[in-house]
């Protein structure tokens, strides 16, 4: 297929080679900034640099947007396709509907459902990537070229899209903050950071082939009140870790006693 | 050496083992229930199974007490060992002087840094052990017997290692924590929980590769204000995970504009 990308980014630039590499042909890359996009173009031979959001003198099936999700609904509203063209944004918490104004065009979503760095190599292969579309026809088409990069496609709703994109949250970004949160305070003990590593690993790793509630260990589930008061205390001159300290042990307890069975489910 | 060992929980099941495949002698193992430590010593050919903690009729260069963190400063008032006698606790939080009541003995740390389950394996060369003493020779022991089952052993004194298990809390239990009420909201969508597993994997990685601050995504650093606002709302039958929600995304953007250096310090 022809695509034409728009935006320069993490998720433009990943899913750009990967598309690439599976045969497809990427037409054009927008950026408001011509170097940004020129910096993308000379990885994909056939690509132009364009500053417009005008696809209509382009050749494209599918126009790709890749844009933070803040600046979706803006971009939305400029761009102009020849009539039948799909076009999709892969943001984990944008409606479909955001692309409806869109005249002429059928419309749907392409989300892979990974954290992307440009320095970082990612096995695209064994990324899910949800589909959503205006039309039968349009889930079909993004289907099919979603299954030329993943081995994971998956139709999804808008609504469940954005129950996942929460869930994402709390797993992955909540999850950073806290590793740097322990990196901190091991830094700030003059501690090496890597020490902690293998408790790490261990953990996440049970957490994937157990319900996590029911591999809880630590203070908070044995309700060791004298570790928890000394842990508060350590962290008398930083109120807001107390605060998260408190609140994430009170959460931990309120699990107690619910009886997850300790078989993932998925 | 010849060690005993008091406690029949997974730390003492993994360590007794441990030390025995190392080629010490598990002389005897305490619990105040027979059939728990008899589990254990048919495992261990020259172990028995005591209820007394009177341990001086019992060759053992070391005993090792490996029970719940709160239990511990009871049981050591009852310890009985023939002077000289080395007595370790495993605990991360509790400090070395909670075994100085002990009369005659030798007493320091030996705070394996992972969370152990009885049915899971875990490669204890990789698992850091700490080491704390109250004399020179205690300490040197005590590292000497670390070093036969652990590549990673360090001396850390009862501050540090209180601090180290405080980092431990944030990175490993909040974290396994975190990862069930994503799995829990997974679970309430009607979506499959290992969706999400490529995303978490790729988190830890980048974490472990770099200062998790520095590699923080989502929302809350992008001070996305409509897609936090639209997450606040589908949590608006769960005040918890609301309150959660609010606290993190905070401390998040309070980590904005520190410029954490993106290489890993470790």
């Amino acid at each position: 297929m022809n695509i034409a990308i728009v935006g320069v980014g993490n998720v433009a630039w990943h899913l750009a080679q990967a598309l690439q590499k599976a045969g497809h042909t990427i037409t054009a890359v927008y950026s408001r900034n011509k170097a940004h996009s020129e910096g993308l173009t000379t990885l994909l031979p056939n690509a132009v640099a364009t500053q417009s959001l005008n696809f209509r003198t382009i050749v494209a099936d599918v126009v790709l947007i890749a844009i933070p999700d803040a600046a979706l609904p803006g971009i939305a509203e400029q761009i102009k396709v020849k009539p039948g063209t799909i076009v999709a944004h892969t943001s984990g918490s944008q409606s479909l509907a955001v692309l409806s104004t869109i005249t002429g065009a059928n419309y749907g979503v392409f989300y892979p459902l990974q954290t992307f760095s440009k320095n970082a190599t990612v096995d695209v292969q064994q990324v899910p990537v949800l589909i959503e579309g205006n039309t039968e026809a349009t889930i079909d088409l993004l289907t099919q070229l979603a299954q030329t990069i993943s081995q994971k496609v998956e139709r999804v709703d808008t609504d469940k899209r954005k129950q996942l994109h929460l869930a994402a949250v709390f797993a992955c970004n909540f999850t950073n903050h806290l590793l740097g949160i322990s990196q901190e305070l091991l830094q700030k003990a003059d501690m090496p950071t890597d020490l902690l590593q293998p408790l790490i690993q261990e953990t996440i790793k049970k957490a994937t082939t157990h319900h996590p509630y029911s591999v809880q260990t630590g203070p908070a589930i044995r309700n060791d009140q004298n570790v928890i008061d000394e842990h508060l205390r350590l962290l008398q001159h930083q109120p807001n870790l107390q605060a998260i300290y408190q609140l994430l042990t009170q959460s931990i307890q309120a699990t107690k006693g619910n009886n997850y069975s300790s078989e993932n489910p998925a």
